[in-house]
């Protein structure tokens, strides 16, 4: 960490902030520049005290060198990783898609559902069972009866089932169903329920906050590792800005920043990502080309029928030709899209 | 809720859309313009369900009219609400602080900065025993011997405690402590947790997260007021925007917006609004004369040696200096400091 | 145009304002919601004026409907427009690749670059002559030496050249020698420049300010058409956001949304777009992938040396590298990269 | 600046990078830390040479250390400017309260505004008569007309007139008329145009741009300083961020922040701010409290006619309200509000 002193600091003031640093433990070298004086702080890190010094007399700024994060860096772990859950895949080459619809709705849709979104290629089914929604009003989802809907298709299609925990006293239930807890955006910093999937024995697919930072998702991440479980996927869904013609901002180079920091597999969400279901396939297109290890997409039966998201659902339709383009584009960056080379005819 | 068909809309989608409408159990009304046709969608309102006609045959835009929030509403309620325990007030006319330590970190800290403050006229304090921290490296809290800490302030100096609760298994032990659960920025969209704050029978301070819009603030509120408390303040602490010379961006409109829109008192939160010493007061003092119900301000004996927040702690000199200001600023204002006419001298 | 009024709005409120509309020309069409009364505005849009509406007794918002522009509207004009120049294509399914240093700073410099760019399958150059920098301690460009510089290369590559331009009193010089003329981020609104450059006789490329909507960046392209220049390109090159970890934001959702309401060529620009070459080429097969029709890339002999911006170029064997895999994705969505297919050997 | 390599950059990394430090005329001082290696450099600043250094083998970051902009630093000149013009002043203690309409309309309105907004104490009079407008199609001004009409109200009321300029062509015109010179947010980095009103002998209003940072901010007013006009005025008027329910986020910490590094008179601007005519009090008492040192607000005879921004135009009354209680909250704050402590009766 570096100490930014003032330009008009003093002598005392300089001496009194290294002390400061050396307080903490730390080896503290004072360089004195032509404008201001600087002091490196030297030593295993220990971020968080040492953003405090930023009161201290006579500093401008504290500013820090090293990632907050360990587990997840590439520094400790030098090659990616990858997720694997029966035929689904992400990380080091594959490319996995989990498809399927926003919630669970009822039998007919979450079954026909899995069969198309099997049939077009997808190698994972994501449904929503506890559904976290804005409005106290709004649908709350069909909670362990959608599980067992979703355990159901499995048993049918050998897709793996991705769903939501919202919360800790469900993820022994949501567990006991599914392939892979889902941590949704608006809990990615819940860190009690980070904690409790993090021992839940299962993989873990972590969704970015609208406003997180990537140091922040790093760190979130972090503690999930740090219960022992690495079976992680990152989610980029999407961020807050001005942009009102889509519902968030889907900054792919999340892609190319993530895979130089960490070795956890990537996953891009172009429908929460966008808002529009007319854009879902542009933004799924651009995300392989740049290098994303999966995919998660929405898809319904009846998109102007569901009991949400419909405005961003693609038809069974749409994502058939969705992926077929997918996987050619797959190929022209030499990835694969993992048990789509042959769809279920 | 209005639907805006595309402007090269057919008459046959104008009707299945219409159709759509009055399948939801609206009226339909067709108003066609000079470059397009919208149909204004009325009756009581499901704006979940109608957001999926977005994806409708020829549909440009779905637009909502009716606020998504009830009890939270002045249309409700039309007189301002105000949250009272012991001599701490906010809303309605009364202006309550609340200050005290980002964590408590032991027992002469809480002890000195719980006299400190309340000297200079705060009525609530402050102080973290649970501590949401970005890293799970980071110091955590003192947990139950933090909240018994600060339990024996209160004991001595009358202030009510204010303390925040990161899940729904601490909610029953803080509540034992604790006069006001706050809901941290973090967890303003853990639905789990509103649900059990909302039923836990004491007052709330419900942070806004730093991306929410104010329709999500009002429903993360409508979720705790669902539960039957009514005891709520909502606080602004500032939102993630390009800006990076402050922590966060502090937006005071939002007390005026707030006022306009619902009964509830607004706090708000120039400490982490900001995220530097010296921008705490003037903030402060503008939070008060737009109209602020509340305050709440971290204090620390020593903000250079502090676990957490150093950078952005008032010490006991300064915040007695802001709270002299603060006092003239309200008066200016026609508002009123509670607690603070008479500092203990 | 719709207006809200408040659901407590009375009815000479609501009369009021239905008369208003009526003094501004168009039909009111008064609806009478379960909870609140709207206010359909039909005729010619006068958007500007409606807007003080708001203002108006018992208001509480007033939502447009229709689009602010006009002859960049694909109402207007259906089928998607390409701008040719030379070999340079972009639109209508070319995809023109414009390539170059950030500013022109030697003739070593510029014509070295223009021969790898070209050898690589680029067709305009890209290098900045009047350079507006942030600081004005910063290097400023050659100016017209720079221009001079350009159109020699121009001569030898074939390439057509693409310069900024950043005030009126520059356009006629920088038309002698450029093809393209670009009006930069910063000047996106600067409408004295946009009516200048629509007058040039030149084609246009308009860069997207970091903080516009869609609609102001198409009304600024408005202004330009305005003038009977229908040689314009818009270019997205990423909005300013929280994010820290990019220069810029990128968001190609941007390509879906113009592509549907504009017939203007979608150039992306992944070097500003993300500021760091290591994720400029990630960026590139992205933005192709998702239907880009053309790319702007800063390229330089050696970027650690270069006088602006090296810490986005790529050098010559990146350029070519990205350029070899962007043929590759070009073809996977059915696009084709112009002047690239037989690059010179 | 530091330059910060990769912690796992090699000898010959370190050394190439301290060379290329060494090249640019700087001393290299190496720091090997427990992590990583820092290099800092010292002497003179060369900035944004520099940033190429990024691009270097083995460097994660570089980082700037000294601030970017000089004349307008509180480290070149300590004490705060103050900007007088006839009974106007701004700075230093002093608060100067700008009003007017949005637009000059006509003879009556001017005229009928300047005696309103002198009555309730501003001394000088805002009003557009070349005017920036996001649409080609919406009411451009009233031109050379509209400074006449100004200049007019100036010899009856004594105001000092505040009014735009958007191009250097118009400069000398606009010179000739007004007594401060407004450069819009559209135009802050509008270096031809900050240039010209350097040089044009007239005090200078500067907008913050929606989406500058600070250091963007302060440099484009080393732009006008640089050509030796040092009568500048800085001027926040909103940034842009995700919130909807205002029309831009007014950030007050800009205040303390840019008292804190610039002596540059600090002027608040609640219309645009907050886009909302009953918002626009609540935060013109808050940017006083904060520390203002002055104001500026549109004020319209009849806000819902206006030709342009009546949802944020004041009435008369509600501007005198407004002006009655500023003074008190100035008066809390220790703050005069030039003019105005004698308001005609």
């Amino acid at each position: 960490m570096i100490v930014v002193m003032e330009s008009g600091a003093t002598a005392e003031q300089i001496e009194h902030m290294a002390e400061a640093v050396r307080r903490l433990g730390l080896r503290a070298s004072v360089i004195e520049g032509t404008e201001r004086t600087v002091i490196a702080a030297i030593g295993e890190k220990r971020a968080d005290m040492m953003e405090s010094l930023a009161s201290g007399p006579g500093v401008a700024a504290v500013m820090p060198i090293a990632a907050p994060y360990k587990l997840a860096s590439r520094e400790v772990r030098p090659d990616p990783s990858c997720v694997r859950v029966g035929e689904f895949a992400a990380g080091a080459g594959a490319v996995g898609v989990i498809a399927g619809p926003c919630s669970v709705e009822s039998e007919e849709q979450i079954m026909s559902a899995a069969r198309a979104v099997k049939a077009a290629g997808a190698t994972a089914l994501r449904g929503g069972a506890f559904k976290p929604r804005t409005s106290p009003y709004s649908f709350q989802g069909m909670k362990e009866e959608g599980l067992k809907l979703m355990a159901a298709a499995r048993e049918e299609t050998g897709l793996a089932v991705v769903t939501e925990v919202m919360g800790t006293d469900d993820v022994e239930l949501v567990a006991r169903y599914a392939d892979v807890l889902q941590v949704g955006a608006r809990n990615m910093q819940n860190y009690r329920l980070l904690e409790a999937v993090g021992g839940a024995g299962r993989p873990v697919l972590l969704k970015r906050g609208p406003s997180a930072t990537m140091d922040e998702f790093l760190l979130a991440a972090e503690y999930i590792l740090n219960e022992g479980n690495d079976q992680l996927m990152l989610c980029e869904r999407g961020i807050r800005t001005f942009e009102g013609h889509t519902r968030f901002t889907l900054p792919l180079a999340s892609i190319s920043y993530l895979h130089r920091k960490t070795h956890l597999p990537v996953v891009i969400d172009p429908s929460h990502g966008t808002g529009h279901t007319y854009m879902v396939p542009d933004l799924a297109y651009a995300a392989i080309a740049a290098g994303a290890d999966g995919l998660m997409v929405e898809v319904h039966p009846s998109p102007e029928t569901a009991l949400s998201d419909g405005y961003q659902s693609l038809d069974f339709a749409g994502f058939e030709a969705m992926m077929a383009r997918c996987r050619r584009v797959a190929e022209a960056v030499d990835q694969e899209l993992v048990g789509s080379t042959v769809p279920a005819s």
